[in-house]
This record gives structure tokens, sequence and C-alpha cells, in this order.
């Protein structure tokens, strides 16, 4: 039984998240939670990567030659042939660190590192609402927009690991995740309403009914009916799972973004895909992360 | 030797290409060229299929059991199931027509009928400057805007057949199409000289050095890049194979087209992936639909 479980990190800027999960995808006890002070200088942050390892197997008695290794969703860009982290923007102070290298030192078992998004993407096509689908899409909208792919059940890679990097991607004069982004829906409430507040505080005013908030929703359902548009006709997915904080306004920006994306879509891959929200929410990365052990 | 032999056959709106071709890619003899006539009924467009066919089989003496098959690529939308044309505006008369069926019938051999973009990207893939790569990508820049996506010696489908079809994009008020194909660079040339030319006059006027012109070409490299960027940017491929008429206009839109998808996409896929004209010319499509056959 014990070799069925592997441990899942999702390594954040601002939190790691850890849990034993065993390859049926069940989180084994609840995740532990630490703070990642990626502000503070690399011996911390990498303690606080260790610490919560440690925590899990120590509260779940498991050994390290028990499990099936230590999955790591961290952001990126990584080098995936090594597991190192490159200048990472949310993690700067592990710029260049080898975090496969040091992990599976620490804990003398193997070590899978994967970008954040496709662990998303991974976690939700094997165990959330891609389950049983061939072409999962995953992409979360946080601060910023990642993405994911997973092709039979496997990370789709690229030519050189950075597949799915669409943030990057010309959009309006901008790029998407200037636009596609938390960050994009705060900028369109202060053109409506000349005041700076955050997606959450955009949301918050949503639900309230106040009509600039609920516009600038429907106005980011559009930009993201662009995006999903832009991603069903190059590759034809089964399924779009949306993840990250700003899923949350789902039903706020749902109608825009349908209608949007099947003005720009052929009618077949448009009845086709299925654009959902998140099954797994919070534990879809340190699932998709602990699955690359499976 | 002869089971080694399959038809290729290039569907187009203007012309039908045909030739049989080796499993090495060698084209035997040279290809027949003959009208579509796409504006006629039905059975003349059928006849001109049938018997550009039946031309090549003559004159190279090769019997319908002596050939692994016959491959075909075909405007879309189709029905890839069925092999059907649905309503392809290329060829309105052919609406709803069962391509494979027919030409099975008429020929009693197998027939396989692939998407035209996918058919160029394959026989590039397999036979031309995308040997060897595992990621290659062709785009078509005619007067409408082609793709085809080839993973490991295969064409990628997608979840419903549609793959690969980007013409239909949300770009700057437009689709990728209006602005990244002939039309497009015509009409840029338009707004600068409120003249209306086509696509090769205006690289006709380029080659004599018109500075409207070459600053046309400078434009449409700027479009093309970020539509390069945007397939980079998801896919990650190992190779862009640029095809159709307007690829000849290459060494005129190429600079603007590389520093844009450069400013674009990350470093490390910037560096690593290939933009080529096709080598194949206008051989790859009828080589790709060969390939269908072995």
């Amino acid at each position: 039984m014990t070799d069925r479980i592997a441990i899942g990190v999702d390594l954040g800027g601002t939190k790691i998240r850890v849990a034993a999960v065993t390859s049926k995808g069940e989180i084994i006890g609840s995740p532990v939670n630490i703070e990642t002070e990626a502000h503070r200088e690399k011996e911390i942050v990498e303690n606080n990567i260790f610490r919560s390892i440690k925590e899990v197997l120590e509260r779940e008695k498991l050994a390290t030659k028990e499990i099936l290794g230590i999955g790591i969703g961290s952001p990126g860009p990584l080098d995936l042939k090594t597991g190192t982290i490159l200048n990472a923007p949310n993690l700067l102070s592990l710029n260049q660190y080898p975090l496969k290298k040091q992990v599976a030192e620490r804990f003398s078992t193997p070590v899978f590192v994967e970008n954040d998004g496709n662990c998303f993407a991974l976690g939700e096509a094997r165990f959330g609402c891609g389950k049983g689908a061939s072409i999962v899409v995953g992409l979360t909208l946080g601060t910023g927009l990642g993405c994911g792919i997973v092709m039979d059940g496997k990370v789709y890679h690229g030519a050189t690991g950075t597949a799915a990097e669409i943030w990057k991607t010309p959009y309006q004069e901008k790029r998407f995740e200037e636009i596609v982004s938390g960050k994009g829906v705060a900028e369109i409430y202060e053109r409506k309403k000349a005041i700076k507040i955050d997606a959450k505080q955009v949301l918050e005013r949503a639900v309230k009914g106040e009509v600039a908030a609920l516009e600038s929703w429907k106005e980011f359902g559009f930009h993201l009916g662009n995006v999903l548009a832009f991603i069903i006709n190059l590759l034809d997915p089964d399924i779009i799972v949306l993840g990250g904080s700003i899923s949350k306004a789902f039903n706020y920006f749902k109608e825009n973004m349908e209608t949007t994306f099947r003005m720009n879509v052929n009618p077949l891959p448009a009845d086709h895909v299925k654009i959902k929200r998140s099954l797994l929410g919070s534990d879809a990365g340190l699932l998709g992360a602990a699955a690359l052990c499976f």
C-alpha cells in the first residue's frame, strides 16, 4: 500500500502547500501550508521547503523509502532537465537554485520538478474535471496567467519544455497576461471608476451588484474568450479547466467568455470543448505534482 | 518495389495537382496539373479529380492494385471520419461531397483524405525541411491562412479534427486570416497608396524597390511575427515552415517577422525554433497527401 503514496509540493511565491497523496488522487490527512517568505534569502526559503515536506512525512509517519518520491510544482522558468529554478520573478532568491538535486539529497528519494501551470493541468487531468479526457488545457487565472497542456495523461512539453507559456503573447498592444489576470481586471475597473482596487475587491463589489464591477468582469470575460479562441483554434482540446483566484468570479465573466469564444471558433470544436471551473481548487497543483511520481 | 508507391493529390480551389510518389518522397515523372473548375457543377469537378488521377496511373503504367492507395489533401472543413467535404468556401459545388468514398469506388484502392494545411505540414515534416524534427508546424500563406501540426511524423488532429484552424482567431479587431494573407498585404498597401493591387503585384513593386511596397511587406512581417509568437508560446515547436504563394516575399518580410516574434517569446524557444521557407514548394501538398498512405 505505502508504495503507492507520493508527496506533492505546490511551491508558490506566497505559500508552500504539501500533502501525501495516494495514486488515486486522495490526500492523506490535510495539506500543510507554510509561508514561502520568498523575499528572504535563499537559505530561509530552502528551509521552508524542507520543513513543509518533513512535517507531512512525520505527521503521516512515512519513511522516504516507503514513498514513490516527491513531486514539486514550481513557478517558472525552469530548466526541466536538471530541475533547476531559473530567474523566476516570484522566487528571486532561488535564482539558479537546483531544486531537484537539493530536495533529492535532503530526503534521499526520487524528486520530480515541473512548471506549476503544468502541474495544475496534470492534477485536473488525472483527478479533476479533465478525468477521462484526452487533451486537457489548464489555465490559472491569478496575479498572472499560467497555462499547461496534458495529452493522454502526460504533460506536453514542446521542443524546449516551454510549451503553454502563453502569458507573453501579444494582445491588443499589450500581452495576454497584462489583460487576462488579476492585474488586468483591476485596470479595467480603474478605467471605469478611477479607483485602484484589486481583483478580489472588484469581485466583492460585483457580488454586491455594483454596475462598474459587473461590467469589469464582463469585459474580462470578453478578453478571456479571445484567449480561449486562440487555444481552441490551435489545439482543439477536449476541455479547458479554469483555476486560480480569479476563477472565483466565474459566474460574473462566464456569459461574455462563452459568447466571445463561440464567435471565433468553428462550430464543431465550439460544441465539443468543455470550459469548466477547477474541481480540485487549491489542491490541483499539489495533486498534479504528486502525479509526477506515479 | 511497386508496393511502396502511392498517389498524392493536392486538390485546390484553382488546380488539381497529382503525382505518383515513392515512400522516400520522390515524385515519379512530373506532377499532372488540371484546372479544378470549382465554379462549375459537381459532376465536372468530380470528373476533373478522376481524370487527373487516371492520367498519372496510365502515364506511369500503374495498376491500382500495385499502389498503396490514394492520398488527397482537400480544402476544409472536412468530416475526417468519412472523408466528406463539408461547406468548403473554395469548393462550393462539392458541398457535402463524400470524396473518400467516391474516389475509392472509382479506383478500387484505399483512399485517405486530409485537410490541405495538414498535408502541407506532413509533406514538409516527412520529406522537406522538417525532416528529423519532432514537432513541425506548417503555415500556408496564400489567399487565406492555412496551418497544420505534425508531431512525431503524424498529423495532430485535436479532439474534433479541427486543430490548427487558426485563421479564425481574433487579431486587432479582425481575424488572423484577414491580415496575415494575400488579402491582408494588399489592404496594407492600399492604405499607403490608395491603389487596389494584389499581393503578387505588391511583391513585384517591392522587387523594383518601391518604398510603399517595401513598407507593406515589413508591416506584413510584423503581423506574421505575432502569429508565430502565438504558435511558439503555446506549442513550442522545433520548426515552422512557411509555404503558399506569399512565402515568395520571404526576404522582404523576414527581418520584421524575426524581430517581432523574438520580442514576444521566451529566449529558450526563440533560439531553438527554426522558421524556414518551404523546401518542397508547390509539391509539399501532394507529397504530404501521398504520405498519408505510407
